[in-house]
């Protein structure tokens, strides 16, 4: 399992490709949440989301002739736009394979930075991406199932412990498990009094559910409105990390997601993605118990939405 | 002319009315802008402006008779609902005139705060107010002009001062001047070495004109997005303060403030009014010099926004 040795020596390694993003207090969403609100927001990172952590941790510890090969990816966006960046960034190409459930501004983006995009299934996917590495003979960089990837991820949790040190609860939405994983490591090793939940929709509730039967279990492909969050299966490397180190998991239905949208947007005048709003859901629903004292820090993971979502919000 | 203490002693008693907002940084606008972007969140302010600074001081400075028979304003939409806000927290009522080019969603915050709406034309607003308030008894407080209102707007120049002390240049909407005579009151007595600007409507360029005829004029009532930048003539009291202590003055247009909305959206994730945004459009359209290195700070003065502008800016 990664350590938190791990999490600051990627700090270090990225530090010149990421932004230290803002984590502001929320007043207006207090009366809302019976908590006092705060918000991570990744929103602002270098590509629009948390990604960019991840993806340019595990480029930064390829060889040079692997990075010369190339970077290859299966992503529902934004790790191909951050791998997509981060490539361009260390002067090599990146192909990014991406399911049809992603939104279209997502793949425009990705295209913009000069990566090559091939569509896929949800479940074919990371097949499709070993394809094409084995072609091109360049590298797959996985978006969560990867130790790198955890590690990058989870200096977000590192910064929410120098900015907010005095957290009671972190909730960030939980896909594949790497910002999770990530984000849990580096706060219970520095904040060992601070919980920390995960969130994920409840058309997709592989976490619970595998949580519950103490193992990996994957569920069916059910839609959700948060198109960043569709994974069917827990990660082999994140699967454990999150069940040591992570205090609880709820799923969020989708009527529920949206009003959260809907609040963060409206209210806290903050522009992301649905998923990200999936853990201020939780607690919205009193899915998640929380005080008015507690601290509680969403993270929010990332702002790739088009104004046809924006326009659903009204 | 009012001074810093005249601010200090506001911000004591205002307190326990605002909210201290964040100040963040937002590094996706710097390559847009040509500087280090600061934002000071005033959207995130309680009734979503920066309004209800001034208002709360102007309400706090009246003697319990006063408040007791109401509260009355003539307003474009915030200072309103910061003023009916005000009203129902000391225990009194308030009546609020409002101009026609006022969006619904202003008018409708102000009736959910329990005020009486009364709607007239922008030039007859101030007589319409006195007339209500000579009817009822009740005390005018006026959206700017006026030394109670600047040293409340002013306390988020202490603020700032505080945040980020080594900013190199502030940039606030300017209509009335209650904002920018405030802030900039602020701002040169603790950092003196500051620069700080105004930004207003191209098509209302009141100030623009009066500084350049050393005396107040008033321009013809034209259109703006800029809907709480409405005002045809500087304050009598605000315009000294605003001549003496600021730096320049801008007038933006319509086609640049559209811009900047959408990019403060889409890039800055921050969801404002349109006015908000006329500090950025200013720096954005190179009307407004800075360096790279200069840390900038836009005052982003309230959130009031309804769907369809959101849906103007796709």
């Amino acid at each position: 399992m990664i350590s938190i040795a791990d999490i600051q020596q990627a700090a270090e390694r990225i530090a010149p490709f990421v932004r230290m993003t803002p984590l502001i207090r929320l007043e207006a969403l207090d009366e809302h949440l019976g908590c006092q609100v705060y918000a991570k927001l990744e929103n602002l990172q270098v590509t629009g989301s948390f990604k960019i952590r991840g993806a340019a941790n595990a480029a930064l510890r390829l060889s040079d002739e692997q990075r010369a090969c190339g970077l290859v990816a299966a992503s529902s966006g934004n790790h191909g736009k951050a791998l997509a960046h981060v490539a361009k960034k260390l002067g090599t190409t990146a192909t990014i394979v991406i399911p049809d459930t992603a939104p279209a501004v997502k793949v425009d983006a990705i295209a913009a930075l000069g990566a090559a995009v091939v569509r896929s299934s949800v479940e074919e996917r990371f097949e499709r991406a070993a394809a094409i590495a084995a072609e091109t003979g360049g590298t797959i960089i996985p978006p969560y199932d990867d130790e790198r990837i955890m590690a990058g991820q989870g200096t977000i949790g590192l910064e929410i412990a120098e900015q907010l040190p005095d957290v009671d609860v972190v909730v960030t939405p939980v896909s594949g498990g790497g910002l999770l994983g990530g984000v849990s490591t580096a706060v219970k090793a520095l904040l060992p009094n601070a919980r920390v939940y995960g969130a994920e929709p409840a058309t997709r509730p592989r976490w619970t559910e595998s949580l519950k039967a103490g193992t990996r279990v994957t569920v069916p492909s059910h839609p959700t409105l948060a198109d960043a969050l569709v994974t069917l299966t827990p990660g082999e490397l994140t699967f454990p990390v999150v069940q040591a180190r992570v205090d609880g998991m709820v799923a969020v239905d989708e009527e529920a997601l949206l009003r959260a949208a809907r609040l963060l947007l409206t209210e806290g005048k903050i522009l992301a993605e649905y998923s990200s709003a999936i853990g201020i859901a939780a607690v919205h629903e009193g899915l998640l118990s929380v005080r008015p004292e507690d601290k509680v820090c969403f993270v929010i993971s990332g702002g790739s939405i088009g104004f046809a979502q924006i326009a659903q919000l009204a």
